[in-house]
């Protein structure tokens, strides 16, 4: 079996602090020898600069980086990757992209042949099952909200707590994964600003600052901190 | 030419008060003679609490309420009604429920021949052309974004201006709205809380309290208040 090393950031840039800073270390570790960075700028609307403000980020860290949106062959480019790096922005726009420019699959295979995958924001929705716990607005329609589905629980980065004091009436994040639960029976774990989530064969473990929150259909949401094993979400015990 | 009258509202209750309580005046208005009123409970999981609770609420003002859920027959359940309103909760499950359900075609005959429309929330949201402006999470796939298209404008409900010491990453309502245009370009009309628009042929008019944003591609957003006339929405000279 390959091993998997899949790194999924609630967000790129912590208030305060230079784009991906955050996370640096954990991203230097989880792309290891990996030379040639697959980058995918297709959550944000202008492809060029976003591929040119990760690439150079990623110069930064030593890495030679390529923009997907440059590629003429989707699945050359994937396969002549050693990882996959997907920045965030919107979902749907994102996911739309990889559907209709046919990555999905080649995406998953690599990522099953166990080269890196590390994804931000909108790129840690996408690597769930499905974009069902995103908080983006679908401004545009993918033609299914089935994603790559690289670990098995859903995603909802950007987690925000309840504001106590707050008389907006809208619901609360935690309220729509709630509602969520009310329609599907996959866990969703929300990440707070500053977390993020390492998984690999059968492992889970959570990372950065600030925490999260497991939620499954039928249980009293529970609180994880910087370092705990959440294999439970992958169905191993914990 | 029938007479459009059709009542959007940004939220059903407004903090510190009752349900419809802020927006009652108004729908007693949109409502008009009208004796039957069939509701649309879809956007909760809970079809049968909702109904209950609108029934009610519509009975102390002095309406006969059906909700569509028991309905047998969509189209006769809607020709059958004098106005329509449709509550909030969820958009997603909502426009897949009037999808599945078949009632996409019978509302906007309904409509076109004269009866009320009274929209609350994700009701006012699927009152527009598309739900791609709704804040709500995308817990289940509908088969089209294409909504009832009653009004030419988009709605985008609840919706909450940036606040200057967030420090919170994620894109405000207005980011996300300036993302839709980035992709669309159907003018926006974002509602605070407590906003509300009453749309008739060729006329617009922004009511309740708090006002509302127009957001439309290239353009400034421009801020509306209470009893402002917004009829450029439907192409009609200001």
């Amino acid at each position: 079996m390959n091993t998997l090393r899949i790194l999924l950031i609630s967000n790129s840039t912590l208030h305060g602090r230079g784009y991906l800073d955050h996370a640096e270390q954990e991203i230097r570790k989880t792309l290891g020898n990996s030379r040639l960075v697959l980058f995918f700028p297709f959550a944000l609307f202008d492809r060029d600069g976003y591929a040119a403000k990760a690439i150079a980020r990623f110069a930064a860290m030593g890495c030679e980086m390529k923009s997907a949106h440059h590629a003429t062959d989707p699945r050359k480019a994937v396969a002549e990757a050693d990882a996959i790096f997907i920045g965030g922005g919107n979902t749907f726009r994102l996911l739309k992209a990889l559907q209709d420019l046919e990555f999905i699959e080649p995406i998953r295979r690599c990522i099953r042949e166990g080269a890196p995958y590390i994804g931000s924001s909108a790129g840690a929705n996408v690597a769930g099952p499905t974009i069902k716990t995103t908080k983006d607005m679908p401004i545009v329609q993918p033609r299914s909200f089935d994603s790559l589905g690289l670990v098995p629980f859903q995603i909802s980065p950007h987690f925000q707590d309840p504001d106590p004091n707050s008389t907006h009436m809208g619901e609360t994040q935690e309220e729509r994964i709630l509602q969520f639960l009310e329609e599907n029976e996959t866990p969703v774990l929300g990440m707070r600003e500053g977390a993020w989530v390492v998984a690999g064969n059968g492992s889970v473990t959570l990372g950065g600052s600030r925490g999260a929150r497991i939620f499954r259909r039928g249980e009293t949401p529970v609180e994880k901190t910087t370092g705990d094993e959440i294999s439970s979400l992958v169905g191993a015990p914990e």
